[in-house]
């Protein structure tokens, strides 16, 4: 798919290794209304402190993002370098300084390279197409496996409009690489205070709904651009109907990009969705969910493919919320395996170890103490999880 | 060390394994203050459940302990059990139900086979004997490697006060096995508000203050005897400077037991202090300390023996507690490796790696913004861990 008047482009710069793809380069041909979503990190990265500046006109044309340097504890020194590379991309585009977003991934505490940078902006510049989206994709990786990119289309008041995002794991912070990434462009016609809204509520139910490890990076960051060339009825506050059908299709797009995320981090071999239902809240649901995905103790028990209630209802004893431990009801896929807070015996172990086979699977907890309910989404842990981040900068 | 009036006995009874110590009983010639502190889980297994409720009137004579069964998420049924194994022990005993306090670790949701139990009770209880103290200690001991036990002497009114503690790891939650279980027999003469004073002020900067993996068992307790035969002056309310030097040693012994429990944590191979000072409040350093101490990236890297700072300083940023990054100095041992926020560079993290080879180190935090100052302690994430957890069923 492509949006018309966005343009991308990603070339070897060789930020931190030789021969890959590690700068890459959105474009729009013109100024766009763009939202982003920020690291809760109090150490952030210099161009993440940059961005949330710039963003406050909620305007944007272009995102240049490198993998190999995360920019991060790099002081006053890292801020200046961040605004030298900016000032060289905007010179080049001929845009002002103030409608780049910048964004980095890789090893914290060095500095960037500029005259790596300034070197190759001409290049990339010049390489600018509508077909080089998957090129990006490929630039931002890190400690991914393969790039994560997904679309989707909608009609709003009759025309279609489009969405693409892109984005890397996660599977940790960024310490020495692995931030979460994704840059997301549409052709909605949208004003800025919907498309927040929109990126905040789809963020809160997808990105922030994954876990690999628990961490979170100085580098995390997701953008949406919308450049309004479906010409689509503008969507605003008089359209709310409008504003919730792009809201959905744009919790698409992350939830695949979130998903992928999952099922790439760093040594997962499975994907599991754990669901809380019967809470009092739906906040409450979240936290019990929560607690079980992060559990190294459950999440080993995947690895291992071993059915092991124990681990999850002591995981939902210890999350801090009242519950009746006496009507927990635990399933595995569709088999139960305690009810009422009792174990069924070892024939419904058996069963649910079969499901434990799988690539991807849900767990389901029952509190029957209301009807709060929420997902989150998680990975096993692995022995390659360990191996891969104790030698990670060796 | 002996203390008059304690004796102790273990037998194999073949819980879950045949050929190994696995139940255990402590046993005091009089009725003793007692103080306990239990998992605050919400799914609280039988034992825990009618401890607590004997433990209020602040007296016991006995503590029977078993491995192999941890009788968790097992209903009325597991009650029952427990409570007929406590009948037939105090029946043996010669004393009432109420003076017997139950502690059970092992997997979760089997019931206990009552008969096995009272079939082993009378040799148990004959074995009784003042030299048996390590035999209980390795009864109760699940994944641990070796048996934990801890003594103190003190002087208190010019009379001497003994401590002995045995503890079992942690490494875990309960799951299948490993709950925390920590038992302290002292022949000081002490009022239940002061004993339960010094044990709540002793856990929580002790077992409160380690962390393996950051679960929390349904079974985790600790119990504390006096049985008052050191004839000091009684420790009670008038006596705040006595109760202070018992309640240093009882730290002093609880700590040591702690420790011992960090470094034997499941596929451990180093123990690491993490230190943080000059935050507000001291609250906030711990948050700080427990964030970094907990963190699987910052772990696996103690592993890999990577002084890898940038790990440190985002778990620094993600704890919820506002600093200011640019003031932030971090130290492996005495070796200064970020200071004000930015990397020292390529000789210090050198300096910093050889610190990491050692089997124990710290690492301090300085936040530079007031004399708030709390420790944690932990051990680094292998891939043992994860083959330990992952298998431990199969």
């Amino acid at each position: 798919m492509n949006i018309e008047g966005f343009l991308f482009s990603a070339v070897e710069a060789s930020v931190k290794y030789p021969d890959r793809l590690d700068l890459g380069l959105i474009f729009s041909d013109e100024p766009c209304v763009t939202a982003g979503v920020f690291t809760t990190n109090q150490v952030k990265a210099a161009p993440v402190v940059i961005d949330i500046e710039r963003l406050k006109e909620g305007r944007a044309q272009a995102i240049l993002v490198n993998s190999g340097c995360a920019n991060a504890c790099t002081g006053e020194e890292g801020e200046k370098n961040a605004l030298a590379i900016s000032a060289c991309l905007a010179e080049t585009l001929g845009i002002p300084d103030e409608m780049v977003q910048l964004a980095s991934t890789g090893v914290i505490g060095e500095q960037l390279d500029v005259a790596a940078f300034e070197k190759n902006i001409t290049r990339l510049v010049k390489g600018l197409s509508s077909d080089n989206f998957d090129k990006v994709a490929e630039a931002i990786m890190t400690t991914d496996t393969r790039p994560k990119v997904a679309c989707d289309t909608v009609k709003i008041g009759g025309r279609d409009v489009r969405i693409m995002g892109m984005a890397k794991g996660a599977g940790m912070i960024m310490p020495n690489m692995a931030t979460m990434l994704a840059f997301v462009v549409t052709d909605a016609q949208i004003s800025f205070p919907e498309l927040h809204k929109s990126l905040l509520f789809g963020v809160e139910r997808t990105f922030n709904r994954i876990t690999v490890d628990g961490d979170t990076s100085t580098n995390d960051m997701v953008l949406v651009m919308a450049n309004g060339r479906a010409d689509n009825p503008w969507i605003d506050g008089d359209s709310p109907d409008d504003q919730l059908v792009f809201q959905d299709a744009l919790e698409t797009v992350l939830k695949d990009l979130a998903l992928q995320i999952v099922a790439d981090g760093e040594g997962a071999t499975k994907t599991i969705t754990v669901r809380v239902c019967g809470a009092k809240e739906d906040e409450e649901a979240e936290t019990i969910a929560r607690t079980v995905a992060t559990s190294s103790l459950v999440k080993t028990a995947f690895f291992g493919e071993d059915a092991n209630w124990g681990r999850i209802m002591a995981a939902v004893g210890r999350a801090g919320v009242r519950f009746y431990p006496e009507r927990v009801d635990l399933a595995f896929g569709d088999v139960l395996i305690v009810k009422n807070g009792q174990f069924l015996g070892s024939e419904a172990e058996k069963a649910a170890s079969e499901i434990l086979k799988e690539k991807s699977f849900s767990i389901c907890i029952d509190l029957k103490d209301g009807t709060g309910c929420e997902e989150v989404y998680t990975c096993d842990f692995s022995v390659d999880y360990v191996k891969i981040n104790a030698d990670y900068r060796s």
